[in-house]
């Protein structure tokens, strides 16, 4: 799963019938704990109650239909895990 | 899903026959809001009616199957939302 | 699907027995109209008759087998469409 | 599979209930073998006891939810082997 | 499919059950076919008998699997035909 930080969200009126009542975040992969650095952002589906601010463990294509509440989402990321402040321990 | 624009479309007449009558659009990923920086662009398929210049999600690998006319199409990415004007927003 | 120009083929006396009969196509990604930068080269099964020198649209991951002769042929990459001259569109 | 060393772990109280008693480790992957190049750091799930120090091999995809306890877990990413010391050989 | 050469191999006593008796031999990516850019190592298994200085086609993504001993075995790359010397032709 890819680890990243929960940046703000999006709204789409229209969309795929099949990810009415989904909730949109965008996520900006932490590449590297130590120096911040930013990868591409993406959307992804979130049903854990993720916010603005939160490290997140995101799994990524066919996992994501997974943790959707449709199995037949078109969905190909969603928020599995809201990472616990202080336990990303690295040696 | 990746964020991006839709920057034009293409016409394929010899295709696999499922994608018969399917609409391909160009896809040009928005990785960063800020700087507007461009990524690949690559070829979606469109069911939810984007238009040129649209900013739209799209999902990729199985899951763009789920958001096709047939699902057993050959196609690994589709449009499956419109990103409405002013809501991405990021803090 | 990305977008890819057929720029050769190769041989493969030994493969996987599902693979017997395949035509292996080396595509070249076409990742910015514009400029013609290229993207790194891969091999594509294609099963509707492109050649070299055609720009194809190319599915990948799970829907390549869809667009293969066997769908238990472990294919991660097949041609779906010959782009038609002139009819790549962008504003 | 991606060659990475086991570098961390990562807790996540809240997280999807089909990974409950998962164990989380921050995969960090070897690009090169002779520089040590460094690539994006990931997480992945080990039900193989993996530690902190040892060369993995990581299965992504859909191939990590056959390594994971539960096969409907929203996991893309799984710890599948501990490559023995001094096995890595290339000519 | 990626074009890759085999440069070496790892032996991982401590593996998933699945994935018992597997080869698995390291694949550095050919980029471009001229220049000879090497791209990301990875662990493919091999079933077909490729040796090392092979110059291979490797599935991956779902498609390993359809190309290993066992179906569910969490694989996520496998050599799925060694190309023939000589035949990569591009114009």
């Amino acid at each position: 799963m890819i680890i990243g930080k929960v940046t703000g969200s999006v709204v789409a009126t229209r969309k795929n019938e099949k990810l009415i009542g989904s909730k949109f975040l965008i996520i900006e992969p932490v590449r590297t704990m130590q120096n911040g650095e930013e990868g591409d952002r993406f959307v992804a589906v979130d049903v854990i109650g993720a916010g603005i601010g939160d490290i997140v463990m995101v799994a990524r294509g066919s996992a994501a239909r997974l943790a959707c509440d449709r199995q037949d989402a078109p969905c190909d990321a969603a928020v599995v895990g809201i990472i616990d402040d202080g336990t990303i321990l690295e040696k």
